[in-house]
């Protein structure tokens, strides 16, 4: 069989996040149609990581095998006159057998935008979260610094979810402003279900003075979900890109 | 009566444009509609200008005279609250009775966004218009500066359009690149029926390398909507700013 590997941008607003779900349209679920409406075959579709749904993708991976004569960079061509405007395929290629999109990953980056303006903002609704008051920058940053590093991230991690353990790496985290847009980007080895959200929830509670900045050690050290800030909403997020050797 | 203006931003994706129609949804009539449920008086809102389905705007102006005792500023806080997320009132205040969005205008800036990437970008899908093949951005831009001035603009207004003159100003034109995204700027004392998707149409065409840059001399000598490119599609486009004294 054939290994092959897609790289897509999605729009999250109308699907119920990557991941397959009985009775409802993710992303996941439309590609392995698109590809079976193709084939015949049926083909499960492995990603690098679930997102949540109304999360965005700039450039999510994932990889399937297939018994197709298709040639590997044909497939992005082929699938994009199958698929809703909202999921697209900008790169595919063939792939080592033993290339796994989740296995194989090195890192990952996400990116969050904060819409820091007074009035709400229409062309951003599904693209940013909303804060009003001006978030002071220079706090959230000095705090951000404390979450660089490997540490037991077990308060910033759904308390629905069940892992071997809660331990993860971040290599880095910025946080820049471009007129009104915040804009918070973490790359980490790999990430805890809405780990970047109750991150940016925590570091906005901080940036409006709720919180002080040097909370973060107490709420890591906790290892308790609600030490932590809120999880801020699913539109303002985006995987940026799965990094591979 | 009281006059009140109003700066609206909003997506034109799920509009039929900002005219009133029947039987259709348009942006002007949803405003009207949340302006009535606020006061129970029947309210017909001046805007500065048209923009067609699935056309945005970042600063569109409006204004209405009430009986109302609502302070100017606050309009916007209480539309907003009625409006749905693509359709936010930015600003709001009391002017002079005598202030009309249109006729009061001193001139107006669109600017059209296209996206020049290989393959289709699923979050673009709704805010830009997709060509593939790399654009000539220097014969374009010498082809916009022969637009600049005075001129009649037959050969770029919807044939559909009745008016009396079309002799219009364009006051300045701009093509930038960013990344792989072309934004071309267009700031003119008043617009015909579809005459910036024209012109931009006309300069794609142009940037592709499918007409001469100097045809556009022709062009607009022809005074004839056929002589000119087609009309590049809405979703490009958004109304950016309108300018008074």
């Amino acid at each position: 069989m054939r290994n092959i590997m897609l790289i897509i941008e999605y729009e999250g607003t109308n699907y119920s996040g990557w991941q397959y779900q009985e009775n409802a349209i993710s992303v996941q679920r439309i590609i392995e149609e698109a590809i079976q409406s193709i084939e015949g075959e049926r083909i499960k579709l492995i990603g690098s990581g679930r997102t949540d749904a109304r999360v965005h993708a700039l450039y999510q991976v994932a990889n399937f095998f297939t018994n197709s004569d298709i040639p590997g960079y044909s497939f992005k061509y082929v699938l994009n006159t199958k698929l809703p405007g909202d999921i697209t395929i900008i790169d595919s290629k063939e792939v080592d057998e033993d290339f796994h999109s989740r296995f194989s990953a090195t890192h990952k980056k996400y990116k969050y935008l904060v819409y820091n303006g007074k009035m709400p903002k229409a062309l951003y609704r599904n693209f940013s979260y909303h804060i009003r008051k001006e978030l002071n920058l220079e706090d959230m940053r000095i705090a951000s610094k404390y979450l660089l590093g490997t540490h037991d991230f077990n308060s910033f991690k759904s308390s629905k979810a069940v892992v071997r353990s809660s331990i993860r790496t971040i290599n880095a985290i910025s946080i820049e402003k471009n007129k009104d847009f915040v804009e918070i980007s973490i790359d980490g080895d790999s990430f805890l279900r809405n780990m970047v959200r109750i991150i940016v929830g925590t570091l906005v509670e901080i940036g409006l003075g709720k919180r002080n900045r040097d909370d973060i050690v107490n709420i890591l050290e906790a290892k308790n979900r609600k030490a932590a800030g809120h999880t801020a909403p699913p539109q303002g997020l985006f995987l940026e890109r799965v990094f591979y050797d």
